[in-house]
């Protein structure tokens, strides 16, 4: 069972993997080869993974069987497990609970070589329908309070197998760094009357320089302080604090800007390592007027290093003006001036 | 001149670089290759340095010329620029001032293919007196706030030349995670009346099983909850919440244990990249009660991934009381049973 672990310093949660604990020589710095399929993942080789929990088969088909379009399966190896209770307990100083939560794994398409950004809009569109109905689904536990639903694309971001696929997380505690965005977010409504990412969204709107792209009801923007060049947001124009309320008709929407985004950046930074995450509020509130639902683009361009980790500062190479003019879709011409 | 921006919605600060601003094509995810010296950080190579503002000349020798052991010169492409004034202003939403600080590297030897954990005991302990002297002259400048010490080894930590060296950024404010520390032990002592550090190393003294080493005056350990595989802290045994306040006598002990931690973790991890921050009391505090300094020494074997850039949370494949274990000097055996 792997285990949560509580920071008593600065209250960060860690999950410690107990039962298949790497030794050093498990370990290598060297980068993955790319593989090439078949693989676990794709389409004919349904029986490799744990039994899907979603699947989208426009032709129908059998479940666990071939002729889907997208597939939601258990991690096999996930980082919490769903079975057992949570069993808290103190030991000194020290706080730690069983590793309860979910891990799954959402397969965007059956075919090995497929990238999401290439994906027809109405495909990615699914894939966000399906990160709202697996929320939807997970919410029913009890035991869980989060999910965080993320995906690694590349190596250096974390992504240890090459088929197209994102991933949720739930946990049984919010995450320290949502929380610390309800607190800072609950801070301006309290002085203000207003929601901090509406505000974010009416500046951006009028001082254009870091919007990305403004339509269907979803803004895209470079953030005023990114961690990271080329970050971006993609927020839904009306306030909406928690993801899953989005109503089945936006999803198409919000796939065309994320796809664009994604096509642009995949284009001319030449294929670079790319996280994003979803922000979404956590599951036993109601609707929050402080918290507005995003998601998040990080590529992996630079190294965090020793400053980063110290601080919690970042060094950013790309002013977010410039990387919004790169982003945009008439960038092409506006950045090479 | 670089730029600091707030995040509004957390407080976070990100230095923006304005000026050698970086397009797509500078960006490479290359792994870069072993250059081998002379570089400008060797013995014979001075004047391709800014000039020293600190060295160790155990034969005497011109400033700027050769004969050092240690040197501290700024950095050739600051983060932060020491000319200036901070000139805050806000713009809407956003809080921007001037990237007004400093940035040092301390060349931890003239000898380019030097591992400062084969350095000898009495200059390892040279650069650590190093870093507290540089604290305690930045400490005058009244515009800054505090110093981060760093270290960044290896292309995947982030070090940019391979020649061994540190680094000292001075900031003109408590980074975010200094104050995250700040909240949590102060809180701790308001409650509890006692130092959250000291009470964490009694607690390990008495366990034993996170232990790494603990003589002279100072104590390794593997912490409870770490972010990383076989990340360690290094403690004074004694409270003090101020590094530069370490008694000169006291370096030669520090050296000898961090040394030893270090030679342990690459052999048996063969040369990770990893990095090291010391954390120590604000500048402008007085010495704290609540606060004790440490050394953390984080090797990067994991990809952070979008799992922990969304939540804050880690997933950590091996367990502190294994990396123990290892990283204790009778590690090489119990490490195999």
């Amino acid at each position: 069972m792997p285990e949560l672990r509580r920071d008593p310093v600065v209250g960060r949660w860690v999950i410690i993997a107990t039962e298949r604990s790497r030794r050093p020589s498990d370990f290598t710095a060297a980068p993955r080869p790319r593989k090439g399929g078949p693989c676990a993942f794709c389409g004919g080789q349904e029986r490799q993974t744990p039994e899907e929990v979603w699947a989208l088969r426009p032709g129908r088909g059998e479940p666990n069987g071939p002729g889907w379009q997208l597939r939601v399966v258990p991690n096999k190896f996930p980082a919490l497990r769903i079975e057992g209770e949570l069993e808290p307990t103190g030991e000194g100083l020290y706080d730690r609970m069983n590793g309860v939560g979910a891990h799954e794994v959402v397969i965007e398409s059956p075919d090995h070589d497929a990238v999401i950004e290439r994906l027809p809009v109405p495909h990615l569109a699914e894939v966000f329908r399906a990160y709202r109905d697996r929320i939807v689904d997970l919410a029913k536990d009890p035991r869980l309070e989060y999910v965080m639903v993320f995906k690694n694309h590349g190596d250096l971001a974390g992504a240890s197998l090459e088929h197209t696929h994102s991933q949720l997380i739930a946990t049984p505690v919010v995450p320290l760094m949502v929380e610390e965005e309800l607190t800072g977010a609950l801070q301006y409504l309290r002085i203000r009357k207003r929601c901090i990412w509406c505000d974010i969204i009416r500046q951006e709107r009028q001082e254009g320089g870091r919007l990305i792209a403004d339509e269907g009801g979803f803004v895209a923007l470079a953030p005023f302080a990114p961690r990271f060049p080329f970050e971006t947001w993609v927020l839904p124009a009306v306030h909406r604090s928690r993801y899953e309320e989005t109503p089945l008709a936006d999803f198409t929407a919000l796939a065309a800007v994320v796809g664009r985004v994604l096509q642009r950046m995949t284009g001319f930074l030449e294929d670079p390592p790319y996280n994003f995450m979803l922000h979404s509020g956590p599951l036993r509130s109601p609707s929050l007027d402080h918290f507005h639902w995003h998601l998040e683009i990080i590529p992996k361009l630079t190294r965090v290093a020793g400053f980063e980790w110290g601080t919690g500062f970042f060094i950013n190479p790309t002013p977010p003006e410039e990387a919004a003019k790169y982003l945009r879709d008439d960038g092409a011409e506006s950045a090479v001036s």
